[in-house]
């Protein structure tokens, strides 16, 4: 038996193997590796059975328990002191984008699994359950809606809506599911004493800064739009520029201003048009239409709402100024979601404990997190990726900022599970 | 025998048949006619062949001499006084863009049929001979380059270099010209004593202003450019707006300079951004290229070198301050061209003496006889076309408004050839 300073020392001293942690992405990653050293492991595919039969097998080889739900999500469930506590549980996903990367939502699983290994290589025991999960098709590009495991998990979308979805093919998820064997029949939904995520940062803050960590406090709120300018076609050469609809020039003063929006509601405002389509797109002929999409972002829902208003304005303004018609539809909603304070507290302790240069960072894209916070406590940690890249088969990240990160998720977790040994 | 004076009032009150005119327009109308009430008649098909072989049937109807020059352009010539004096010249062309209207080119050539028939009603001679001129592939839409017969007329363009170009179906000139009938012996390139055009605007100015009739003074010259810009591709929701590198905010900054250029530049000037491509184009993802390109026209080659400079100071300012990279080439220059001041002063003059409302304009549009001004003296006419819309099934013009151009065009003509009996 050991007194409580013992093991605190003992849990303080506690550190991940970063060289094992880094030999299990570089082997998920032959799963579907791409000749440009990328990972093409697109969800439900054969592949993707491949990538969960791998991960289950190391689950197994760490002694953890393994149950699948319905929509394929998985957990790997090690022994505890109090095996009716709701279990800490820290994970991610394994299916990538068509053209992705080794680290996106891999390094959250693995991690995940490298905890679990120490405490054993250890004997710490917990209190409380760890739990590593893997939830179904983060990415959403063969089927949607993107976070669909996490979403079916929090309740977002009914499991009996989800299963009928199909691909381009015309296959469904739940036939998928079925013909990859992770249909599975545990129940779904069940408690979480604490989720903790690790993810690459997908973006350039952290190396831009010089830190190791994000402590991430939680996700932007986003909106989309669908944007429609109607003008005239009309000839470039006959046309004086004073009796031009011009649509692309409208458009044009439309993306200065949703650069503009975005920077006036900072320092969390994000404003981008990423997709425009011009027509008729004849280098000659001034176009009658374009039509957009505007993307924004911020952390709270009045921020949203306060951008939103003044894209309307901008719209009218500029449409009444260049003799066009501006139709503004929204496309998408997002709430901003806020991670439990703490936990963010957790992660933020740990940070500061084990010294790595760190800051608090709100995350600009949706993860499992942000579905699993709307019914359990939650917390996420960024850790840099190369020039901010991401979902890109050149997507990187150096071994020792994901041993800093896995290190982090282990204390994190450590102080909610609570070590006993 | 007709003493001057009687000459000059039977000439002044020659009027051409306005209702004789429409009943031709639609007739070749029919060939090649869309459900939409437009025309495909693409150059050197069978269509173009069906249309020509009416044209064609229609000067020998006239009495006209026929002959075809080698790069299929079609001249009826009319018996005169004087057969060694250079040919008084009218014409355009009879090929349409693949959505085309009625009037575009069409209305040049039997504009000038409208003539010889109405001075064979009146029994008008000229000392110089009356030529109408069918110029071969003026669009350009099926082989490039565009006003092509004109353009080997005039010593622009080598027959030899023109006879090889093909289609998208590997067919050249040479071929479909012989295929279709019209590869010609004639010599090609013959002197021209004054050469006429009329022509629908192809813009709104006339009608704008409620003028019947454009004196045309010339061209706007044109300077095509080929612009990319290239910045980073990044997520719209991790990256803050500080480092990106937006191709697209750029690239729209540059749309409104383009716009600005042509504005200062004024009366003349013209700027359009017609085509743009947007890569990688999806809705979330900071756009890391942008390639677009830009149409600027002015009536002076000084003016055209003034937008050309302040529009290589603006891509190089704004991809600077959006930490972009633009590269401009440009694609494609045709000088400004001015029509001789004695033919365009026979346009105004007859045009005032019927008592047409009108006004000086410059043609914002290539046409053939912008490569015939450099072999001949040149002029065109310019009548309204409805809300300025053509290259459009839609194209329209008034009956009364084709009548008044072919008046004006009977009567510049008769001034040049000059009128005897």
């Amino acid at each position: 038996m050991n007194d409580t300073a013992t093991i605190d020392a003992r849990v303080a001293d506690l550190r991940i193997d970063g060289e094992r942690l880094w030999q299990s992405l570089m082997a998920l990653a032959r799963i579907g590796a791409t000749p440009l050293g990328g990972v093409r492991r697109i969800a439900l595919t054969d592949l993707d059975r491949q990538g969960r039969d791998r991960v289950v097998e190391w689950f197994r080889g760490a002694g953890l328990e393994v149950r699948v739900d319905p929509i394929g999500n998985i957990f790997g469930r090690r022994r505890a002191r109090n095996s009716r506590l709701p279990p800490i549980v820290a994970g991610s996903h394994i299916d990538t984008q068509p053209s992705g990367g080794k680290f996106d939502g891999n390094y959250g699983v693995l991690a995940a699994l490298e905890v679990v290994r120490t405490l054993n290589d250890r004997n710490v025991e917990t209190e409380a359950p760890i739990e590593v999960a893997v939830w179904t098709n983060e990415e959403g590009t063969r089927f949607t809606p993107v976070m669909m495991g996490s979403g079916v998990y929090a309740g977002v979308f009914p499991l009996a809506e989800v299963l009928p979805r199909t691909d381009l093919d015309g296959r469904a998820v739940g036939e998928e599911l079925r013909r990859i064997g992770y249909a599975g029949t545990a129940p779904t939904g069940t408690p979480i004493g604490a989720y903790f995520e690790a993810h690459i940062e997908q973006g350039p803050i952290l190396e831009d800064t010089g830190r190791t960590i994000g402590v991430v406090t939680g996700a932007l709120g986003q909106r989309w739009y669908d944007v429609t300018i109607t003008g005239m076609n009309a000839h470039a050469g006959p046309t004086p520029m004073r009796l031009r609809k011009d649509a692309l020039l409208a458009a044009s003063r439309l993306v200065g201003e949703v650069n503009r929006i975005a920077l006036e509601f900072a320092p969390d405002g994000r404003g981008t048009v990423g997709f425009m389509q011009v027509s008729p797109n004849s280098r000659n002929v001034v176009p009658g239409e374009v039509k957009f999409a505007v993307d924004f972002r911020n952390a709270t829902d009045d921020s949203l709402a306060g951008m939103d208003a003044r894209l309307r304005t901008a719209c009218e303004g500029i449409a009444r100024e260049t003799n066009v018609q501006a139709a503004v539809a929204q496309a998408v909603y997002f709430a901003p979601c806020h991670f439990d304070p703490a936990c963010v507290g957790a992660v933020r302790d740990a940070t500061a404990r084990l010294g790595y240069a760190h800051m608090d960072i709100v995350s600009g894209a949706g993860h499992d997190a942000v579905y699993v916070a709307r019914v359990a406590p939650t917390a996420m940690i960024f850790v840099p990726c190369k020039d901010g890249i991401s979902h890109n088969e050149i997507e990187d990240a150096a071994p020792a900022d994901l041993a800093a990160g896995c290190n982090v998720l282990a204390q994190a977790m450590l102080a909610r599970a609570g070590a006993i040994c």
